[in-house]
This record gives structure tokens, sequence and C-alpha cells, in this order.
């Protein structure tokens, strides 16, 4: 399947290959940059090439431009080229070999230390540190900052995958990136050329119609509309060789038994231990 | 001054204005998609026009085309258009008069509800739901698809800001936009035309020595980075008509006091109201 010009389709075509030809959503404004963005997929194989000079950097400026709460900029980003550290992050991340494969892996951190280390210098005692409100903040800055640094990869036809599985052994990970309290993985990002054929159809997504609401939450449509896309996604797991059908058995075998969380119910003693009090 | 062409912006201008002259990283690849995450600057007061026709499907299309985890899709998003709805969020966050202004506000939810609905329509119990990684791949996954709406807003000439401001009361935001158990309302976005003159420059960020790390995590180029970081932060504010100084006088004045928390120390208890049990 060739899939180098995806970027290049039509409105209608990207939007059906996200929604699926039942479920396109309104028409409406549309450019390259939509384009671009609606063409993502997550790749799970890389090719071993290593990325032309800069191109972490360039990553990175479009990540700091991403907004950041009150300009405080609490995350920091890890780069790991080294094959011996990208091999034992694979093992700690339920041995994924495109961590091993892939030329660049982005450790996405929380990082409240460096303002903690701003307020030990400044002699202040920064009483925010201890809640959750200041992790989550970490978090979703990372989060954003990291999602910039994905359609910037996207736009220079390298591809990505997120990988969750960095928060199986938070504390190992923070071992091997020497991170200091105040500081933990959040997600980890996998950059690079795609190999040949690893590369699936644009994965559809739920209807518009249950993920977004007006003026406030409501379910009329959800029921119908999780029976057409649980169709639709047997439809594509079969076409493009996986081994999950519906969705409903995607979300009933993600989140119905907690050994699927590969250690992640142990979080929150995690975050303790790694200076996040979380109160 | 005219910023409308910031898009437009060199290589090279557009990592000045992000990092300041002294601090411009190494010179990578380049294209017009990154020279508009570069561009990015929050806008806080908007004109009243309406969005055209299809921009919000446009930006939930292109919200819906970032990764999320396991492809769960834990995540809602409501938008905002009547003006009462607009105000009573409005004095809820702080009092932030563009809530008020821009034609479209996004509530992004962290929404699990969806899928306890389909495992209590399947009879299944969903053992990971009351754990803390739950929730912050909720809050994550909402944060990567509010970015590619920002990234899909700014493409098209719209201007946006983000509301964590609407974490100060989650107990009134839930009850004003309906939100069922498990779900909240983990940040809100202002979408609109930005008012003539409100636009200030693109903001400096730390340089990327301090925030990209190789290998490991490391701290020997920080403290003369953050004196030369608050030099430029000082310098900014002063051109851009703004109140604060340096750097660290703000993350001192946003991270010392509790009080500037504005009630977001109580988070934990609203999430476990709010049907997050955060184990």
């Amino acid at each position: 399947m060739d899939i180098s010009h995806l970027s290049s389709l039509s409105h209608t075509d990207a939007l059906a290959l996200r929604y699926g030809p039942e479920a396109i959503p309104a028409a409406g404004p549309w450019n390259d940059h939509i384009a671009l963005l609606l063409s993502h997929r997550s790749i799970r194989g890389y090719r071993t090439d290593a990325l032309p000079e800069g191109t972490l950097e360039t990553l990175i400026a479009a990540a700091q431009s991403a907004a950041t709460s009150s300009n405080l900029q609490t995350w920091s980003v890890i780069a790991v080229t080294d094959p011996a550290r990208k091999a034992a992050i694979a093992k700690l991340s339920n041995n994924q070999k495109h961590i091993e494969q892939c030329p660049l892996f982005l450790a996405w951190l929380a990082d409240i230390s460096r303002n903690q280390r701003l307020g030990a210098e400044e002699g202040a005692t920064l009483e925010v540190m201890p809640y959750l409100e200041t992790f989550l903040v970490a978090a979703i800055d990372a989060a954003l900052a990291a999602q910039n640094a994905v359609t910037a990869a996207e736009s220079l036809g390298l591809s990505t995958v997120y990988i969750g599985a960095m928060r199986n052994n938070p504390l190992q990970i923070a071992e091997l990136l020497g991170l200091p309290s105040g500081t933990m993985g959040v997600f980890g990002l996998c950059v690079g050329y795609a190999l040949p054929g690893v590369a699936n159809e644009v994965k559809p997504r739920l209807p518009q119609s249950v993920v977004l609401h007006h003026e406030t939450y409501g379910t009329p449509a959800e029921s119908a509309a999780r029976a057409a896309y649980d169709a639709q996604m047997a439809a594509f797991s079969q076409r493009n060789d996986m081994t999950q059908d519906t969705w409903s058995k995607r979300v009933l075998g993600r989140m119905g038994k907690l050994t699927s969380l590969s250690g992640r119910d142990k979080l929150v003693a995690a975050l303790h231990t790694l200076g996040f009090d979380l109160r």
C-alpha cells in the first residue's frame, strides 16, 4: 500500500479514512497543515537510518513552542540514541522492539525539579510542589510539547509512536536516565523512518457524534454509534492483519483486568518515590 | 505590530524569536508546518465574529487524529457558544474576559465514562477505572488532541489560549456542563480571531540546553542559562507592556504560595467526587 502521499489526500478522502464513509463530519475549512494532522498513523517498525543533522533541535523547538501553563515550563525531554540504553528502555517497556530500532527515542518528563532548584537557589519554599495539580500541569504540558514534536516529525516524512509502557517501571527508568527527584518519565516517543510495509491505513476513530458535545454532555447517539464503529474496526483490523477485532472487545481487553496495566496500578507509590506528593 | 505573516518568517528569524538571538539552536530541517508551530502565541482578546461553518468539525477531526493510548479514546470535548454559558464558565475561571469574548470555547474532558457505559452494557467490570494511571492517560490524550486542534486553528488564521483555570472549580464546571460521573474538565480552550493589537511577540522559552538532555539528565548549564533567560524575559516583558519581569520572579510568584493555585490544591477531593478514585 503506497502511503507516501497521504497528506495530499483530498479533504473528503482524508475524513473518510479517519471516520469511515458513513460517518464523515460536516465539511469545513481545509489546508495542507490540517491534511498532515489527519494523516497521522502510529508506526511500530523503523529503519535504523540516523536522522538528518539538526532534526532533534527542530523537533524540540516545535515542542517548546507549544503553550505551557503560566510559562512555568515544567517538562524536560531526554534524547536517547545509544543502542544499549534504548535496549534497556525497551526491556523495561514491555519489550517493544521499535524502541531499539528507532534512531531517536525521546523520553518526555514531567519535571518540577528545575523550578525546585530555582526556589532553592533563591531561598524560597515553593508551596505548590506537593500537589496533584502541579504534577498534572507538568504531564499535560509535556503532552502538548510532544504532540508538536510529532507534527513536526511527520511534516519531515518521519514517523512516530508514543510509548505509554515507559510508565510500567518508572523507578528503573528514572535510574537508567539519571533522573533527579521531581522528575518522572510520563511517556516515550520513537522517531524514525518507517520500515517499508509497516504502515497501516489511517485508523478510524469514534464518530464525532459521541466525542463532540454541544453546550452540555449528552449520550443519545452513543449505543448505535458504538455498534457502527465496532463493525468498522472489525473490518479495519481484518484489512490490516491485526488480531483485535471490534473496539468494544479492545476496550474490554485493555480495561477489564488489572494485569493489563502491566504494573501501572502502582503509579501512585512510584510517583511518591520520585518526589511527587500528589496531595 | 504586524504579526500576520509570522509563519512565513525565515528559519533563523523564527528561532531567534523563540529563543533570543543568543540562544539559537543548531539549524535543522525546516518547512511551512514547522514555521507554523514556531509562530504560536497565546491570545487573550477576541473579536466576537463567528467561525466559518464546519470549522469546529475540522478542529475536532484534527484532534481525533492525534494518538490515543491503546485506541481507548478516553476524552471528550464540549463546544460552548452560548453567551450565558461562556459567561458562567468565565466567572468560575478567574473572570477571564476572553472566555466570554471568543466565539467558541472548547471544554476538554478526561472521560472514562463512555468506556464505563460500554462495560456496563456488556456486563463487564473494568478493573482499571479507579487508578491514577487511567485518569492520567485520559488527561494526556485530551492534551494531545487539544494540541492538534490548536495547530489546525492557527493554520486557519485563528488564535487560541488554554484555560487551566477551568480546574479552579471543577465541581461547578461539571454541573454547568452536565457532566456524568467519570468525566472532568481538564482545561478549556478559547478559539477565535484575535482583536487587533493584542498579539504580543512570540514568547521566548528556556534555551534548549536546559530542557533537552542527551542520554541522561544533567544540569551543568542551568544556572547560567536561567540568568540569561531572566534578562531576556525582562526585556520581552518591557517591550510587550507586561507586568511580570524575570522568569525567576514569575516562577516564585506562581509556585511560591498555595493561594496562587486558586483552589486547585483541592483537586484530589474534586476528582474523587467526579468519579476518579486515583488509586
